[in-house]
């Protein structure tokens, strides 16, 4: 066990497309630094943007946003809107987009799964602003729907880690949750 | 693209087991409701935990508390960990533990890699306490660490989705972020 300095290491982490309207456009910057925050009604998750992005205004000013999944083949455009910034390039024109009751929060057709979130807090940490967001509602696209449940292997999301600045694929399941663990009960 | 209520879907999530003293003894639980909310110096990760929790006061008492990374090997162990309390059950002899600069947060030998972190906020979001975490050290087994860095298909890390109430595999690198998508420039 070596101590390699304190480096992040708590990956991978969804891949998702963080939606906005910004100085009264759609527009949409690739965002793996998310987080659930608790489990329930509210139900809150984050996504922290260094200050300097495009989008932050925009969030602060219709105090809303989305997170959308992009599926693996959904890579290069997704991608895409972590090279650009909406400052000088409309993004918006990448993807067939849509609305839901927020009505400022866009979203994406293409990505498989996409929740709409009111904005409930910022906190500041250093040069990010951690944007805490309520969910408001879930979209999904029919083909990822299961009994009513979004099937995880059909979403096919894009997993993303630091280290090797890679996009990784999810792989198989390999055991049951709050199950696996009664083998060791004796 | 079908509406279906406010379904958190930011999945999956890194499986974590997040250690820390309680009652003066160590004691883990298995969290995968976690988030990256910056990145850089200092860098702070976040875990939301039900305030039910027996952990809880430990880590308001102390301070400090590890988020340790099990692979897949380590499934049935994590697991438990979420099956059952510390209240009435010592979940430290599931583990050889190790302890790093901050003397009270206990970390696993058998996790590839193991983070300390100070304790820098706690937020309280209905029925959850999120402990908001600064980084101060990462440890990494020497056989996931590949020029220095930690190597995530080494790791084997535990995914977790809530739809499926399934652990998953990692698969496999499907591209490069910051790369891919210049494909697109043209």
């Amino acid at each position: 066990m070596q101590a390699i300095g304190p480096t992040n290491a708590l990956y991978p982490m969804p891949t998702t497309l963080v939606g906005a309207t910004v100085n009264g456009k759609p527009n949409f910057l690739a965002v793996a630094h998310v987080g659930i925050l608790n489990h329930g009604t509210p139900q809150y998750l984050s996504i922290g943007l260094a200050k300097a992005h495009y989008t932050n205004a925009g969030i602060q000013e219709n105090r809303t946003f989305s997170i959308c999944l992009p599926s693996e083949d959904l890579m290069i455009e997704t991608d895409y809107c972590g090279l650009k910034s909406g400052r000088n390039f409309d993004k918006s024109t990448l993807f067939d987009l849509f609305y839901g009751e927020l009505k400022t929060a866009p979203m994406v057709r293409q990505c498989p799964v996409n929740m709409e979130l009111k904005l409930h807090d910022v906190l500041a940490l250093g040069r990010h602003d951690i944007f805490v967001g309520e969910l408001i509602q879930t979209y999904a696209d029919d083909t990822v729907l299961k009994d009513g449940k979004v099937d995880i292997a059909k979403v096919r999301p894009l997993l993303f880690d630091m280290a090797s600045a890679r996009y990784w694929s999810l792989g198989t399941p390999v055991g049951q949750c709050w199950k696996a663990g009664k083998a060791l009960e004796k």
